[in-house]
């Protein structure tokens, strides 16, 4: 390896000398704020990247002027300081300088034994760090004269050299060694992995050593001010007597830091330090605007801070710090919002399974809906019914999930699939009731005849078996996990008021149910962006008289059996109008093909022609008759509500009979009708007339006004191409991204799963499309179908209702093309909040947010 | 009704009269046109359409001048004459002038029967077309003094008013009651079914009679110089001695125009009158640039010429005379090109039901395929192949076809389908291999489980029975109908090749057998434009190795299955190129999902698993983990080639090592191969770095250089979207246009029958955009796609190659757009290529044309 003698920089760390993250890395740049509160840190010099980079490359290191630094006879450590923490780093080294003689000297300060312990530990951390032997080599059951000699030994028998003695030379090896260990292939691996850029440099800080053993009260320890998992007030960390640093004797001597029936405290034994360790929490939060984990060491009754880091919490816990800081007046609001990382939230919504606790995974799969639950496998939705019936949680297990397990998804605790993808039935339901739900577990063996699941590892789980579903991991747990509860409390609420406060894109929540409408209330969704009315007709009693419907010979038989269905479609929409007080409602009429209402199998089609009092033959002619080749792409939208309009005529007579109902109560109701699967403008011109024809029919019959908007849903690439056409009829465009990305990519959400790993493996996608919103083809045809409908209707409302509408990304592009909202499934409202005000907020710039 | 006296314009026809076709209709014009030839035309006056609308709006009519025109007591007819032949009229009223004085003139002249003859004629057609009568109280079974008596009583009896005797009056009346019939409703809308303006206005003409009755040679016909079934020389017509007009009186004295072995003819009787008609068809044929037919009447041995009309003919005699007249210098070849209707040419191309025989159809259907055929039914493909093999033309009858169709299809006479639209899969099968076809025939009830099939008047055909498919007419016929052969001769040849001669778009065939290759050939393609593979793989060999590769449990046993299918592949393309000779051939990497290579049912999927020896479950769990929920956006295309690149490497090796062997033997082929629905561009960068190693290690081995060009099938919107980057790794870009229409509107076309009718009738879709291209959002993506190719490499060749490809519409829109071909099926090749000569025609103007 080359040699180079360039200037290798290093600096004293002082209140005023030049020190900064980006070239001497986090830790450097902390000490020095700690200096700069006058904060008893020993005495430290950075080594930039620069410089360390250098020496990987073969710089010779002038380490007798680094130590001159420390004053005679100095023992030093070395640790890493890369920019950003999460890059992580060598091990930090401990001790240099330790030879014979200082090895002697430390007998008359600490005493043998402690100076036995660390001279022998230092032996071992450069013989394994530096010199790379193996470590078993160098491990001595107890610190004595003759373990060193023997340490030693090996070290030379090894090395064919003894061990170092000059303390100039030790640090030099060390700083040599550590600066090219940050350069080894799998360290950069490692930390680009983190997000390091490829670059990305390590600084290194030398410090004098505070050793935390020996007379008096010395030890080590770290102590935080607030509980890493709640975010609440309170002292937690660890002491112990006699220990140095992070890494050394922590075998024994462990105590309390404050007051504790169960033994000693550091709080007893030294109220000064404690005390004093209290003000340095003080001072770090209020000048350092963080809650911060002090590392401290404690020699002959002497504090020294070593260092600090911000305080490692739970999302919960930094949620309830920043709004804590900003209550204080520490930080602005705004910038507590800008602490808090909008994919954070989710998991605050559910019980997740405890990380404290212990975990059996025999299974993952894909994380689609977060949050956790146990209960009992079934494998039928009849089954989770039952089981629902008798109180008792179940996990329901399925291949994959049909629109007819909606009843058995709601009656589960938790859904898990063999599978699809995150935009399967079961993820997209199970998101939108915020079930946690694990989809494409595809290592399973779902053996349905024999009621049983075969785990990878050939563990067999029957009907009945408790199981752990984690949502938020992917992954199933064998029996019951310990659970943490959701965290829906004050500072949740508050943190996403300020949130709301510097929004400018509204958010909107999909919600079908009226307890979808609660959950979107409760997270103070602006509206209803999406109510599928379909999935309405899925219920026991309604179903029988869709299947009548869908068995009428006539129209006027059909007209009959959809006229005992508008009652209950009236209730419906009344619920949901009483419940959103006046917000929006946008209610997309009828949807999905006629088959999705039919069973499956001959037995069902059987049970089927006996309800209805008809032959099978007639039952399965029909059933074949309406059977497609691809469900996505046949009759279904608008096509049915073309070519039967009595169904879409129902549908807005029950809507408009709510609003007068809800208007007679005396609250103003705009409901909006949305038209899906266009392709056409004159289907919108045709159902517009019909609707329009129905709205003044009601408003004869009632004698009371009402106004209403009816708009279309983007899902087509040929609406979004022809939205300046359509918009002559449209009040408002929503596209539908999951529909709009099947039909860009010519890819189906159900089918996409068998190769989407491998696509996204191989970078045929950068991600997958239907979760991250594909802004180069999908995102074009937005902004086509947006441009060309304001053009034809300037105040054309915007707005996009597909699952990508709660992702940062989609919202960021939404707000850029100038969308008026979005909207999401109902637990994805905060998330999608608070990332629409890091997205406000970032435009403004850093000097608001500061 | 109001009164109006405006100048009501009328004109004698003269050779310097002002006689135009827009004003006076297309009769007046070529009566002016006769004249101006010196034909021997009965004298004639024009009304042009403003007077005739000005009459029926109630203008009283100067029928004294118009009558003074025609000399002394005058016997006149009054004609239609609109400005299309097309757009039909009132009839014709005859010998207008009639009344008691000039029967008795007549009698002196004509002798009493005729002149009995004539007077009732007049009043029954006076009473029935201009007093509105029922024609049942006119007829008189022989003419008589008592007869007429008896009429005219009849007359007066109903209208309380004695019939006119005053010629002027009668003239009057029958003016305004033709003019009046032309502004009927049902006639307006039966006119504008064939393409009338709504303003479309009415000429009529009043001429002088001739008699055609009477003493010496007297008698009417129409005689026409060409066969008006095969276009080929021959006098052909009718004579009728004692005859008058078209509508006169038939009953007896029919004589052949030409010399006749069963009975006397006009040439023999009136050598010299037949002379004189012969003259005026070579007069007519080269003076008005047309082969006519000629209406005339002989009065006492004197010709008059009444009438010239264009004779009426089958498609393939249109082409033969447009070919002779050019042939003969009396029209351009440029303008005989333009003369002949593209969509004339399939019908061309095939056996014909004759129109001239007896049709029994049992039912109607789509149109799917043209040509005739007749054979026995059977149900399935098995047993169309058994009844080729005993050498029996026989009818594949099916609910709906699927891929393992495609030999039963081949071994078939013609297929019958009870679903499905002009894109189902029966369709596009049967129009590439030009099978006739009737697809959607859904009043149809088959019934499989019986072997029969019941038509919707209840009749029953079994497995067996004689019938005859139209898929001209969309049409089945019970029974073998008579039939005409197919008309591929050398004037179809001869005007080909001069539509080539100034087409500027280049047309390719669709074909993926060598006997596509060879009709491809036969009707001159420039290349193959599109060649799926896929459909060479469901022949039976290679069908059993294929499915060992679906079931193949590693990539070594994929392997090794591929291996198999190699040399086939190889056999397979050295004899498409052999037969192409050099043409350009465009190769489609494997497209369709692997599921279609299955088996359906259960017994299907028990015999498979006895076949490879393995256990039915295995082979069921395989076929249930490969079955899609949408099978059009699923697992195919581009996606099997990066998730199983071993198929599209055996695919790239066939081509590459048939392109060096037929190198070999001197053939120069540079093999084009497309990569199917491609939706990113890395799609493309990962097969082309596989193709290109193929490519290096055929070249390697067999120590031969070669050159090939690859490049993408745009089927998705995504790729046309994206076609900027995708065009960096492709030379040639070709619109899927089946795909491309389904994925834009979300419509699946094996789907879409159920509604297309309704969608097409209600407007929605102007036209099925199956069938015709939807320029308005599947052509914006087709420029949206060629212009961003075009932009990143401007050399980049672009084509279509759908189903649209062959259609008029779309040339003229890949003109339009700068493309550099069509592609379409072989048998539609023909048409392509003349309406391609169209429009660069047309866009030159008619100066050329003329």
């Amino acid at each position: 390896m080359q040699k180079h003698d360039p200037i290798l920089d290093h600096a004293l760390i002082t209140p005023s000398a030049r020190i900064a993250t980006v070239t001497h890395g986090w830790r450097a740049k902390c000490l020095q704020r700690l200096v700069r509160l006058d904060m008893p840190v020993p005495r430290t010099v950075a080594l930039p990247a620069g410089t360390v980079r250098a020496i990987a490359q073969g710089a010779s290191v002038d380490s007798d002027a680094i130590l001159a630094l420390f004053g005679p006879a100095p023992l030093v450590s070395v640790r890493p300081s890369p920019e950003n923490p999460d890059w992580g780093g060598p091990a930090t080294v401990l001790n240099i300088g330790l030879n014979a003689a200082r090895h002697r000297a430390l007998v008359a300060t600490h005493g043998v034994e402690a100076a036995d312990t660390l001279y022998l530990r230092f032996i071992q951390s450069y013989a394994t760090h530096v010199a790379r032997l193996d470590p078993e080599m160098f491990d001595a059951p107890v610190p004595s004269a003759e373990a060193i000699r023997d340490a030693l030994a090996a070290y030379e028998a090894e090395m064919e050299d003894p061990f170092p003695e000059d303390p100039a030379r030790q640090l030099s090896e060390v700083l040599r060694s550590m600066a090219r260990a940050w350069e080894g292939t799998s360290a950069r691996l490692l930390r680009q992995a983190k997000g390091a850029p490829e670059d990305g440099g390590l600084g290194l800080v030398v410090q004098a050593m505070v050793q935390g053993i020996g007379l008096g009260i010395s030890g080590s320890g770290a102590i935080r001010f607030v509980d890493p998992v709640t975010g609440l007030p309170q002292v937690t960390g660890h002491y112990h007597e006699q220990s140095q640093g992070r890494d050394a004797l922590r075998r024994d001597g462990a105590i309390y830091l404050t007051r504790d029936p169960r033994g000693l405290s550091l709080q007893e034994v030294a109220p000064g330090i404690f005390a004093q360790l209290l003000g340095c929490g003080t001072v770090t939060r209020t000048r350092l605007r963080e809650e911060m984990e002090i590392e401290f060491t404690i020699e002959h009754g002497r504090l020294a801070v070593l260092d600090a880091i911000k305080v490692a919490r739970s999302p919960r816990a930094g949620l309830r710090i920043a709004v804590s800081l900003a209550d204080d007046g520490i930080i602005t609001r705004n910038e507590a919002v800008l602490r808090v990382e909008p994919g954070s939230l989710p998991e605050l919504l559910h019980h997740q399974v405890d990380p404290r606790g212990p975990r059996d995974r025999f299974v993952r799969g894909i994380a689609a809906s977060p949050g956790a639950a146990t209960g009992r496998i079934v494998f039928s939705s009849d089954a989770a019914q039952a089981s629902a019936a008798r109180g008792e949680p179940c996990i329901l297990v399925r291949r994959e999930t049909a629109p007819e397990d909606i009843r058995g998804m709601h009656s589960a605790a938790a859904v898990l699939t063999e599978r699809g993808g995150m935009t399967s039935h079961a993820a997209v339901i199970a998101r939108g009731i915020g079930l946690p739900c694990v989809v494409g577990a595809s290592d399973l063996r779902l053996d349905t005849r024999d009621r049983r699941l075969v785990a990878p590892d050939g563990r067999i789980f029957a009907e009945g078996d408790i199981i752990t579903i984690d949502g938020t991991a992917g992954e199933a747990l064998a029996g019951a996990a310990d659970m943490l509860a959701p965290a829906l409390d004050d500072a949740f609420r508050q943190l996403l008021s300020w949130a709301d406060a510097v929004r400018d894109i509204g958010v909107r929540a999909n919600a079908d149910t009226p307890a979808d409408a609660q959950t979107a209330r409760t997270f103070a969704a602006q509206g209803i962006g999406l109510c599928r009315t379909e999935h309405m007709f899925f219920e026991e009693d309604r179903l029988v008289v869709m299947r009548e419907m869908i068995f009428a010979d006539t129209a006027k038989d059909r007209a009959a059996a959809l006229a005992r269905l508008l009652p209950m479609q009236r209730e419906d929409f009344i619920q949901l109008f009483d419940i959103m007080q006046g917000l929006p409602v946008c209610i997309r009429l009828f949807d999905p093909p006629l088959h999705e209402f039919l069973p499956r199998g001959r037995e069902g089609l059987r049970d089927l022609a006996e309800a209805l009092d008809i032959p099978l033959s007639a039952v399965t002619r029909r059933a074949e008759a309406l059977s497609e080749v691809n469900p996505m792409l046949g009759m279904r939208g608008v096509r049915l509500g073309v070519v039967l309009p009595e169904i879409y005529a129902m549908q807005a007579q029950a809507i408009f009979e709510a609003t007068v109902e809800v208007g007679r109560r005396g609250a103003a109701v705009v409901p909006e009708i949305m038209i899906p699967l266009v392709s056409a403008r004159r289907e919108v011109e045709l159902v517009k007339s019909h609707v329009d024809a129905v709205a003044a029919t009601v408003r004869i019959r009632t004698g009371r006004s009402f106004d209403y908007r009816l708009g279309v849903m983007v899902e087509t690439p040929r609406a979004a191409l022809r939205a300046g056409e359509i918009a002559q009829h449209a009040s408002f465009l929503s596209f539908g991204t999951n529909d709009l990305t099947q039909m860009t990519y010519g890819l189906s959400r159900d089918d996409a799963g068998r190769f989407m790993n491998t696509y996204v493996q191989q970078g045929v996608f950068p991600e997958d499309p239907f979760h991250i919103l594909d802004v180069d083809g999908v995102g074009e045809l937005l902004l086509i179908g947006a441009d060309r409908g304001r053009a034809t209707r300037p105040d054309l409302t915007l707005s996009i209702c597909g699952e990508h509408g709660g992702n940062p990304e989609s919202i960021a592009f939404c707000r850029r093309a100038g969308f008026d909202y979005v909207s999401c499934s109902p637990y994805r409202v905060p998330q999608a909040r608070l990332a629409a005000a890091h997205l406000a907020l970032l435009d403004r710039g850093c000097d608001d947010a500061g």
